[in-house]
């Protein structure tokens, strides 16, 4: 769950559904709120904009920018930390980040233009700089590993792990935590500047999630669009402040771990004890509502066969198939299979993707090269080429064309900086992991520009990135690699931040060029504020981690703050440097089919949709890696989830336009609400202060016997 | 609260916007929806069925019309005789009951039309039959005492009150109850059939409610207005699904008497020692969105007075007021002071009643005979007296009357009725209380008439039914009569039901008579049908009483069902034979200032009423019955119906259309899913078995000595 926005979408034609259903203003290019696909007539959009002037890309970051930029990634660095270290289970927050940052500028200006002080309008390419700084100091959050590969290298995983292996532990420290990531994060940033006028101008990639963010963006300088996000702005703030103040309800009740809401028995005790139940989370209500349908219903089939199914079948064994004694987070018990077969799933699900992507860029560039080829000998004889090129462009796109290539940053800048930086980091990490020989490191950054590539290209196409697939796949390769004795596990972990940076950098900010391209953004501006937005995410992201760390005992699989993917990545590590060998009975079975079981559901998922047009039943067919996230955490977020599916389909029901409109703003500020309170929370257990009630969830029969005790005290 | 129907409403005018709030179908004569006062054109109404025929009386009534009495008064019986148990909060159900009466018939219809087999149509007079069949057989429910008189008499309430004295308690017991209610409740019907000409045509008085629920059927007729009930219907079942299936839910999270939602310290578990609380009750949000938001306001301002104030103050002094040792429930400790101060406001509300339906009766009527002399003088030096007559009526008038008289229930078959069953009365009731000699009884039924007068025609012109204030000052009368040693507690009580019924039934059924009127039903048809729901409320309402008797606590003030009616009618018996010398200390004077204010704030809000018409500050003066209600129970229920008095005013500001049309509807379904889930779970509970989940709410400190225990379990 962690290829990043739109990452549950699987084509662009859905994709464009999804967007619409995530409120995405196309209503302005649009007459009669139906003809979605008839919308994007491009000529439109820029001749709205014809006569405001394009402010040069100094002007385009302006210190309110900056400033809004730094409030906004701050919250959304809170809430994604939250949530991975909840379930890992993250929305997209574009939607959220553009209506705020859009409502904050829009706020501040409207009021100093009242005082008569206002120097310079809002504009959209100021807009699209807010954006990109927010999304890269955002992606850092994601990819920054304290809930996984980091994560993953601390004790408390460790020793869950079962393996003392000396050499291959690290202690979790704020200092080095950041100075791994401002050496590993700002490399992609140089690397992926050259490539742009290729994917941009040249193959005129789509970059789904970057398209609908400047539409987005474009809408909301209409006047119409900027009605409709006033509006969605209350609405977002209404639900922000029902989830606060509910979660600030429910932590009254919960003095001790297992009292409160979040332990709520919704289905009985038994289906408690397989954790099935409501837990009153409503940020996952919000992202269920933000999720498409399909990912909620895989989610909830995973919990069914896993914590329904499998787990209690395997449970009987206990004792036959592995030792009955073993603590319940023992890998060696059932808890290794929980977490083995979940990773068998994402390796599975991970590797189709790697595959379909490579062959998929691999064929469209063959194509279009033997295209551009085709197209020029027929026509080279009648035009000339500069005919040929005014006439297959229209107005937009000329104009696009002229801004985004007028501000170019040269090469003799970036590939310079990309030698220097990954220079810098061959010096650095293998200081910071020793485990992690230099060569080790260079030979990442020799591989980085490829599989950088191939995300950006892939990204472009199906708005997927795969970037922690290939973390995945270093974790395997530099692990096995380094050994064992070498400290294998944690130089797999290492390395794994090391591509994961490089690799999504690459999709997440070329997706920030498409926006900056189709709103008039000056790609200098962008990388300034992509430069600054990493820079500010490398700061907050470690230091937002620490907040919970110390706060709460996170990666305690029965806490409030399991970090999922801590075991999951040390298990994969764990994999690379002792094979298969040490997994518990029969685990190694089950892992094979459920990895060939997640290739052939996406194979399938693909042939469906390629042949099969008439019911379009791939739709109905399960995400592989949906169902094996909740292998380790059971069901209780996959219901609040879709819960969240079932009110937004009886809003759609009772009106569709409505849901279509608010759902998203709606749903956001149910996640921000919830996760925001975890700042006086955490603020709270820091401080010792703990609730005054407990709710707590007794049998029957236990009741009894504490209300025998209880008369007598 | 047991002032009937639109008990809380407080002239005409208020009703009828009250009416409106409700639900009443006025809409169908009502051009834009918003002229309201103007609606009553009284041609417009039978102008519009001119063309139906009127069935004959017989016709009109109809076995479907019998098994949905049969059928409703069950439901009905079922959700007020919870209600009464619970807190003696009782709405109006006349829309949900009207609403109710008529799907069910229809649908019918409508089926058995299908297959051609309707031998007749529904019309509105079958309509007026059963709601008077189920007006009927609920008004027993609502005065039968089985939460008041009669369980003041119990062992139980006998043994709170602390005075163990022989001759003053009686056991209850299916059979004498049965044939108590059957002796007592058909004498009323007899006694009003005299009165309906001299009420209805002579004095042409409004009886609000009649002519609501008059409205309510005629509307129901018309095609918009089916339309309408239609969608209300299913607006009802929805909500009734929601309230069933969440009372459902309670359920498993009750299996001990602390358990569960009904025990949620919502506001900590500070306020809910002194009964702060949201208890989730959908009955009570469902009952506080039917009720005014006055009422809800003055049971909030009521509970706050007491519970938040005086209680805690009053308790500070035990030990110095009165002896600290004393059962929580004795009379002479905390608890005597929350009888007897409700006591006190409740009959100086009482009183102020009384006296003014008096003056104003007969003022009333005093200046209807000389206006008529006067007109009659004036006019009948140039007409006839026919040609002024048939002048004055209009067409609806007209043919009102002609329907309405000629059906008449002749007086040489009525008055000989009263006299006869009054006389079996007489016999039968010193059988069943011994206490009570046939003199006493006699003078009950010399007293009755003139009380039964005044109640109807008091109710004919402010739709206020004063009859459990009769009832009220009944008791200190009979119980000072008869004096202690002879058994006056149990005399005054039993008197209480005897005046009770008959006075109450005058108001009730004159209300019915008009509403038979104003629908062309003939007063043969409605006499019938009072008779019969009469009987099956006779019937019904102890066998549910029992029910509940037998599966509950009832009458345990700390339990759920503590029957707030029963302590306060002992009490005030109890203050009839002894006086006020057994009261605690200082209990007596404060009860003599409550007294004196309820009176005052009455006469203040009339005297704003009458005289202060700019800003109608008299809405906002708290009722002191309202108030006093909470002295006993706490405030929990007032929180329930504040919260439903939200929800309405939230939805009149989104859409007061809506709100109004279905927000009585939603309301009564809320009321009825949760009262009728205590069919299944009284059945649960008599089968012995018990929710598996106890949710409990413990201190912090308590919860981590449990915890230690726990782990030691």
């Amino acid at each position: 769950m962690e290829r990043r926005r739109h990452e549950y979408d699987f084509q662009e034609e859905e994709w464009r559904e999804a967007g619409i259903s995530r409120g995405y203003s196309y209503t302005d290019y649009n007459v009669d709120g139906r003809n979605i696909e008839r919308i994007e007539e491009p000529e439109t959009v820029e001749k709205v904009f014809k006569n405001l002037e394009v402010p040069s890309w100094r002007k385009q970051i302006t210190i309110r920018a900056m400033v809004t930029s730094i409030v906004l990634s701050f919250v959304f660095n809170f809430v994604i930390c939250k949530l991975s270290l909840t379930t890992g289970v993250i929305p997209s927050f574009n939607v959220a980040a553009g209506l705020l940052g859009f409502a904050f500028v829009k706020a501040w200006v409207s009021l100093i233009e009242k005082f008569g002080l206002l120097k310079q309008p809002f504009t959209r390419q100021e807009n699209t700089v807010i954006q990109t700084c927010v999304v890269a100091a955002s992606g850092i959050a994601f990819n920054n590993g304290t809930s996984s590969y980091l994560l993953a290298m601390s004790p408390i995983v460790a020793d869950q792990a079962e393996r003392d292996i000396p050499n291959n532990v690290k202690s979790l420290s704020l200092g080095w935590i950041i100075g791994f990531l401002l050496t590993v994060s700002f490399v992609g940033l140089f690397l992926i500047v050259p490539l742009t006028e290729m994917m941009i101008i040249k193959y005129k990639l789509t970059y789904p999630t970057g398209t609908a963010t400047a539409y987005l963006i474009n809408s909301f300088h209409t006047p119409r669009g900027a009605k409709l996000a006033g509006q969605q702005v209350s609405a977002l703030f209404k639900s922000f402040c029902f989830s606060f103040v509910f979660a600030f309800f429910q932590w009254f009740f919960r003095s001790g771990s297992d009292c409160g809401f979040s332990s709520f028995p919704t289905f009985g005790l038994q289906a408690y004890s397989h954790r099935f139940y409501f837990d009153f989370s409503s940020t996952y209500v919000g992202v269920g509502m933000i999720c498409p349908y399909m990912v909620n219903v895989s989610l909830l089939l995973g919990s069914i066969l896993s914590w329904g199914i499998m787990w209690p079948l395997i449970e009987k064994k206990a004792g036959i198939w592995y030792s009955a004694d073993l603590p319940a987070s023992s890998l060696h018990g059932i808890q290794g299979y929980r977490v083995f077969l979940a990773i068998a799933m994402m390796l599975g699900d991970g590797l189709y993707h790697v595959v379909y992507i490579m062959v998929k860029t691999l064929v469209n560039i063959i194509q279009q090269h033997s295209m551009k080829t085709k197209e020029a000998t027929v026509i080279n004889t009648q035009f000339s080429n500069q005919t040929l090129e005014s006439m297959l462009e229209n107005f937009d796109e000329r104009r696009r064309k002229e801004f985004f290539l007028k501000d170019q940053i040269p090469s003799w800048v970036a590939i310079p900086g990309y030698i220097c930086l990954a220079g810098l980091s061959i010096g650095v990490i293998p200081v910071i992991f020793p485990q992690l020989k230099p060569y080790h490191v260079l030979v990442a950054y020799l591989m980085a520009p490829i599989l950088a590539f191939c995300n950006a290209y892939g990204s472009g196409l199906t708005d997927w990135s795969l970037a922690s697939n290939y973390g995945k796949m270093a974790i395997m390769v530099f692990s096995a690699w380094v050994g064992l004795e070498n400290g294998g596990v944690l130089a797999g972990l290492a390395s794994c931040g090391v591509i994961m940076s490089i690799v999504s950098t690459a999709s997440d900010l070329m997706q920030d060029f498409k926006t900056g391209y189709l709103t008039l953004a000056s790609p200098r501006s962008m990388f300034f504020s992509q430069v600054f937005g990493t820079a500010i995410g490398c700061l907050f992201s470690p230091l937002i981690f620490w907040f919970f760390y110390k706060a709460y005992s996170v990666g305690d699989p029965t806490g409030s703050y399991p970090a999922p993917y801590g075991p999951m990545y040390r298990g994969m590590a764990l994999l690379g440097v002792e094979g298969v060998a040490s997994l518990p009975k029969n685990c190694l079975e089950f892992a094979i089919w459920f990895f060939v079981a997640a290739f052939l559901i996406n194979l399938i998922t693909h042939l469906f949709q390629r042949y099969e047009t008439r019911y379009r039943i791939y739709r109905f067919i399960p995400s592989p890696m949906c169902i094996a996230i909740p292998f380790y955490l059971g069901g209780y977020f996959a219901i609040d989830m879709c819960i969240g599916s079932l009110i937004l389909l009886f809003w759609s029901m009772k009106n569709k336009q409505m849901a279509n409109d608010f759902g998203p703003a709606v749903a956001s500020g149910l996640i921000c609400g919830e996760s925001l309170w975890g700042v006086p929370s955490a603020v709270l257990s820091l401080a010792g202060l703990k609730a005054p009630i407990c709710m707590k969830f007794l049998s029957a029969s236990t009741n009894n016997k504490i209300d025998a005790i209880l008369s007598g005290l």
